[in-house]
């Protein structure tokens, strides 16, 4: 099966490379030439936590039209990227490939089906969880991340699952609709991420101290309210309650919002909060504090990014 | 006149030098030792931008037992301690002595008339501009600010309005009623400092930057909403209008709240928008940007207070 990535940061990298060494088509596409031209001089390295690390060596390029459609495409960007990223590799894909987005953020999904045929794109969630080291140089946090993913086309989505099973990612199933899976996964995201980046805590003090556990409160029930009246099933029968064990499971993690606003890059806000916005206006339900916390993280961004 | 300071941080010396120079009997309480060992030490400088400096020589103490009840008392302290001086500086007035507050935020005149007889407390505004350059050293930025005071006592507000005037802050003016000119100054706090103080931006982009500014509206929205249900006057015909052409008028003021969290103080938001929750409360108001904004302050001081 010819494959594709786009975007091979932390998890593309990662997926492409365990795919590739169960012997598969790999193409890699990134923007960052300095790990494009690492990964081709040297190898990606795997660094693994557990296991013995490993070193691929699937090719991988700046330029899309060196690869050309594939068979199955998967869009690992960051959301902020993923319309550009859809754009610039168009060469990657045709009427015949399968995309497959398991993003962060409300809106990949949607956003990468204006971009083709609706059925033939997959969408899901992972909890496998790395980071780049640096260029070619991933660490892997373990193995046992499980994957879900589906669409409108089942025989795509078994392929691309048993694709996965087959390269190590054991923990990967099929799920007839992936929409609520997405929520499911980033209401977590909703509650935590903003007050994170705009009060400086660990996820942990977030849950426990009183004021912010009542922000966090009223995030994720604006995102439910917004979720039912889209007509989402909403998986969990307590997320409020779910994201606080969480948290509290996990204290002293930092979240990925309060690291982009530290090093001062742009966030994944629009995609998170912003989108219970934009989907609560479309229902006509009001979100003010889900607007209040994506419009002050904005103006976060403003304060570092646009003076 | 018997004329007490408590708090003399750069205000209450400021008040307290000007009123000792013109003949009052002033003496100055604070609770910084250096400081007021320096002001009995040295006398107390006062650097003035456009006119000379000058050096005075009010006693001041650590002790209020050491003053004794007084004829009319300054409250200058900052509105986390307003309650906590109030208790402390009890033997510095009686039920005849007269209670000033010109503090910034909602609920010190309330406050103060819990210590004393309603008609025995004055309030108001000033918008006489000065900051603490060192113990003993105040820096005063013009003498052109509006002072404004009033209460249920009219002979003992022109009392104090006189003693003012004739001390130098000329522009100072007897009102009926204080309660609304306090809303009135404090609007545009209610609007500006959590979110200067949540995004790091000056004054100026908070007000054009679109996201920002929206934030700023619904938030002095609801604080003008809670006003009116509390039958407090709404002094401004536009409100949002005229906070949005304050900080146009100047871009680049860093709010006294992004101050307080750059350096890692408590700051104010109980007593500004922790305020319009609360009488949000009372009248069955829902205020939920100011709520979003006073939990997120708060959980910023808990980042570097309380861990």
């Amino acid at each position: 099966m010819r494959i594709g990535v786009i975007g091979a940061g932390s998890l593309g990298a990662l997926f492409g490379g365990y795919l590739w060494e169960n012997g598969e088509d790999v193409y890699l596409y990134d923007v960052w030439e300095e790990h494009v031209d690492a990964i081709n001089d040297e190898g990606l390295y795997i660094e693994r936590l557990g296991a013995e690390d490993m070193r691929v060596h699937p090719p991988a390029t700046t330029d899309p039209e060196e690869i050309g459609p594939v068979d199955v495409a998967f869009v690992f960007v960051k959301s902020n990227d993923t319309r550009t990223a859809m754009e610039g590799a168009s060469a990657m894909y045709d009427e015949e490939t399968t995309l497959v987005t398991l993003q962060n953020g409300l809106t990949n999904y949607e956003v990468i089906q204006e971009f083709t045929a609706d059925d033939r794109v997959l969408g899901g969630t992972t909890l496998i969880g790395s980071n780049m080291k640096g260029p070619a140089h991933v660490f892997q946090d373990g193995l046992e991340g499980k994957t879900k993913l589906g669409g409108e086309d089942d025989e795509a989505a078994d392929r691309v699952v048993e694709a996965l099973r087959s390269a190590g990612f054991e923990d990967t199933h099929r799920v007839d609709d992936p929409i609520p899976h997405i929520w499911h996964k980033q209401i977590t995201s909703v509650g935590v991420k903003p007050i994170a980046g705009l009060t400086g805590l660990m996820i942990g003090p977030i849950s426990t101290y009183e004021p912010t556990q009542e922000v966090l409160r009223a995030l994720i029930e604006e995102a439910v309210t917004v979720a039912r009246a889209k007509g989402i099933e909403v998986i969990s029968d307590d997320p409020v309650g779910d994201t606080i064990e969480h948290c509290r499971d996990n204290p002293e993690v930092m979240s990925s919002m309060l690291e982009d606003v530290t090093k001062e890059r742009k966030t994944e806000i629009e995609y998170i909060n912003g989108a219970i916005v934009e989907y609560g206006e479309e229902e006509g339900i009001e979100t003010p504090y889900n607007r209040a916390v994506t419009a002050l993280i904005q103006g976060k961004e403003h304060s570092y990014l646009d003076q």
